[in-house]
């Protein structure tokens, strides 16, 4: 089984920034922590990482996975992007939306998401956690 | 380590409306499921559980309530009740908000929640799945 | 055929507040004078009364019907609760929305209604008479 | 006692259109059964019959008519006439606005009615039924 | 000189509907006084009435006229109307729009016009008078 | 194969009005050319043409049609009107929206169409072209 | 027979400001007109009149007068003043509104007035006519 | 002369809560403390006090109440009851509403009251002597 | 201990004005009462009185006062300046907001307060006791 | 003559998407239906191709381009980019807005177009026809 | 070269007020480093400052200045005086808007400004360098 | 001293693009000239320039950045991006927004900025000059 994890834009700097919001881990760190977890949910996940600052270039990532399910932080293009959660639509994958932060505590436009329909679900304020509940759940969807 | 889990109403209907939404497991059931779930996760959880049609006695619970950890699905209060939220800022104890389906994909008023902005985080979508994987982050928050 | 007619809160006070809006009869002549037309519609049609300021009671109540139909007059949870329609979903019971005034041409926070879209039909604005028309309604509705 | 029934644009084409909504009985079939109960209600109610696609027309007759009480189903001009309205108040006669299917559970823009807040009373989801339902109330609040 | 007065819906009921709100003058006695106030501002002033009920016999009107000035009280389609004020645009004569009563001090939906903006300028609120003070500025505009 | 083409209000007047919107054409000239076109289409398509400042008229027209098709440029009620899309409804032919001029282009309220959620498809902004875009557009969506 | 004339901010640049919307003639000049066509209307009218750019100074006047009538142009202040209208009901003397400019052609916060709805009627868009206009309105209604 | 003291949901956890909002008196100190200043203020004035975590339990406990003047602090039902504010209407009691905190400065939902509308007047922010405040402004209009 | 007693526009009027919402007592005798009322609170309470229809003199009497406690009726201005609620964060002075009627009551509008969010807490409905109330809790914030 | 042809993102993955709203056509067959066609308009019609998911690759396209027309389906950037109209409008270039589906009967956000307003005209719902109509819209617009 | 420098509400509290947001200059330093800056751009620029709390005074300032730029800093009037840019549109003379905070980082009711639109540009956020900024833009754009 | 200027979509264009709004220079042109006016404001001022159409570039370019201040003009990105503020705030350097136009003057879209409110100040509508106030306000900041 194997799962596509994307992060959109400013993910790739966590460690780095405001960390009293987003911790202190580096995206690297969380994606070495989630293959661990994911090894240990079951011996055949497999994870494939892909990051990027580039809305369409999230939008042709997701046109060319062949992965079984999706988990996506969108970060800023959450409130923002039409043509990702078109993508999600189009390919129809079961998606899982993540968020490092509980985004419905922060700025108003922050509470309005255009992926969260198109997604199966959400899980939102865990910090890295975030993912390893995506996987879990997403995991036990497909199976 | 003690977890309250509180449901609100209608929540006991499970497993006998729209099964087409909210699926065919009971609430009986899918408590029982925690249970084991949380022992696999740890030997050291305990599990309170709280099921309640009425607004205000799902405040004077968590008013009441001694545990580290509180699970919520306030269901139709989510939309509605400013004082569920008052009670888990006043007893100041780390919360998981909790959808069985995914509310953002529902109607428009569905999507406004009084109880996000004092929770840790939320899981929306995973059926029963969504508090196993609160019960998850909580744990690990807590640790 | 059994149908349970269910008031919402301070209807209990009918008779005894603002006769101007809802007249000088009691909820218990209502009562009364629905079953006698009741009576005159069908003879095979019995009617169970409740009345309940908390909204949770009148969910359990809901919940708990072994009815064939609903008429109800949500009063202030009309504008103000998701869980009474999210009850009336669950049970899957055909029902009517019925108000002993014409809410159209009061507050504005009147003219919204969470419950007329899971009923099959609304009366409002004839006072006691809603209820008997919303019987007459329901009972060719179910023949 | 003498009652107008006046119904607006597209009303005509009942038994013809999207039966899903609307029932397969054509406006005369109503009309016939309407006449039916009213004398089963009383056996001095008139009703005269009044069906117009255009608005003006709909004015001008509820000006010029000398019934006591007015039925009316204003269709689609429910959400886009004051001029109904306006023709209901300078005439001064208690008038009952009906509805076939349940608009507030349809499109946004069918949920506003400039015509509710002239009447004494609303009816609507009934479908053939809501004009005997309407007489039934009107009959009773003019007696 | 030559003006068209026109007059929208329910406006021939005047002096038989609501006396508070708009005097006890019927259409046919401000017609002869304002004809009586245009021989006094002017010898050469000839005024041409038309009322209707329908919109689009209001619109055939404007678009058929050979008037240099308009007057009108669109009533109850000031609120609803875009083909009106498109048929003002379209013949490109000087209008004034007129009201009976101050609409700015009734219901909310009272106080959007689309009529206005297409108009030289405005009178309201001045009963039959209003007609007056119209004619003087509008025959003082063409001057 | 047989095409109804309906033109709203003030269309009646094309070639007379702000020609820096709408062009010199008049509404003849267009409907002449408009056959012109069809029978360049294809040698089968008959039209039938028909213009009204009369909502009603035009809900009344499209009832009565026995044509396969719709083409409507609802001009001025493309944003009043509830009752003309209603009618389309009823019909069940599939119909086209027209504009003259690109609306999204000119005042807010114009941006705003009742009509489009019950067509195919639009055309808008081509002036006279408009109509023969359309026709061509539903000639290849009945073929 | 006395009334107060009062010209809000600005009004006393006229003659020197955007003559394309407010014209050449200056304040004194209209005064001096609406003079003389007071004479016209009757020998006994007397007017007071009265500009100032401070709000306050605008209530205070009106707190202060002894006129039977009140002709006010509020200029900048008809969109944000609450302290005038408040004062134009303390006194209890009918008043009316003038604006020189067709305000419902111009920009959106223009279109709303708190003055309004405190006055028996307006006038709008007859530059310094609407002054005369509104004189002759305010005297018929004193008669 | 005898007042009823009500408090809404979570009111009883005072002392125990965000102190820095509410400060660190408890309830019962709160109403010890207003026993003795309605002493101070009359010897006659009889206090009630009433707790709950229920809308409807408040609901019905003014529908019962006897006392001549209520004090009520709706906390978290403030911004979400309607049926509260219907029961002090049905009872026709003058009432006093009550905040501990200055609502006007939080949350952009609890600017909102349904309410403050039914009351006679509203204290609000000086945490216990709100309570202090509302009982001298109510003893001296019933006076 | 010195309070400067602030009261805006049209309050001067008190006594002259709509007796029905604002009570018979002028400004001045409010003024003796409340002296009378201070004394009886504590014998060193000085009270400066000011009142202006002018925005900009309210503010400058805000920057140049010397009390330790400020009460302040901004009547119109509540609704419509934040150069009022700019001079009392300026001088840092705590403050309370007055209203003699309900606000919350009358017209939409008057339910926008700029000024309450720079304030310790509010008053409103009691008439002349609003200050009294006031002035008690501000002594005691102040002790 | 030469004209560009942009197509959005996820336009790319037609054919292989959501058939019931789009078709089973790919992009490049449509392509190249759509040469055979302006070959059939005109045989001096040349047509450049360009398909994009990333935003700013499309403001590039359209900066470099020595077309005289444009043909965009901006698919999800409809709704959510200001750079696309700004690069439309800073080539000056006749550009038609075109759209597969019926973008007025879908998801409210779609509703809003930033790039119609800077487009002669508007193409929506004939699905791989809407490109056919615009070209020959926009042919005959530039002969 | 003649500069008019405005100066609204509360500004004259600079250097005593919120030093977190504003700083610890005073009006004057500013205003002297201000001409010290001028002298260093062009040695003929000549600076007239004017303050005031009055909004009406501020309008009589522009009105009768002869300078040929303005640079203005409204302060609280920026979010509520429609009466201060009516008369820079009508003195004509190039203003610049400043603001000595980001404006767009506070209240939101601080995100709207009546003065914009009327200025050739506006700078915000640099406390007392804002002054320098605009007058170097200003005398840039008059040479 | 190190400064990164970055230019969002279409600002390349400029010099060919609408030159009654963005004036004839290039934007080669303004970055020459912005650094001969660092040079007289400090000879350390080193300036790094970046332009680009994509809005995920631009998050990039300010993540990679080494410099100690940003002057930003996101132009189209300036109302739909969140990605890039986020960007700002996560390399915590000061930033200063900056527009050529006044976009407070233009369509009501451009009036919304995310990326004001990370910025430290903004300037707008002094077309090549808004890059040297803005230098020049950054310069002083990081003195």
């Amino acid at each position: 089984m194997k799962f596509l994890v994307i992060n959109g834009p400013n993910i790739n700097m966590l460690g780095k920034r405001e960390p009293e919001i987003y911790g202190n881990t580096t995206l690297e760190e969380i994606n070495e922590r989630l293959k661990e977890f994911a090894s240990m949910v079951a011996n055949d996940i497999e994870l494939d990482f892909f990051q990027s600052n580039i809305e369409g270039e999230i939008v042709s990532k997701i046109q060319a996975t062949e992965a079984q399910g999706l988990i996506i932080n969108p970060a800023g293009y959450t409130h923002t992007s039409v043509a990702i959660p078109d993508a999600i639509k189009a390919v129809n994958i079961p998606a899982v939306e993540v968020h490092l932060s509980n985004i419905q505590a922060r700025e108003d436009y922050r509470k309005i998401s255009y992926v969260s329909p198109v997604c199966i679900g959400t899980v939102t304020g865990f910090r890295e956690d975030s993912y390893k509940m995506a996987l879990l759940g997403l995991y036990n969807y497909l199976k």
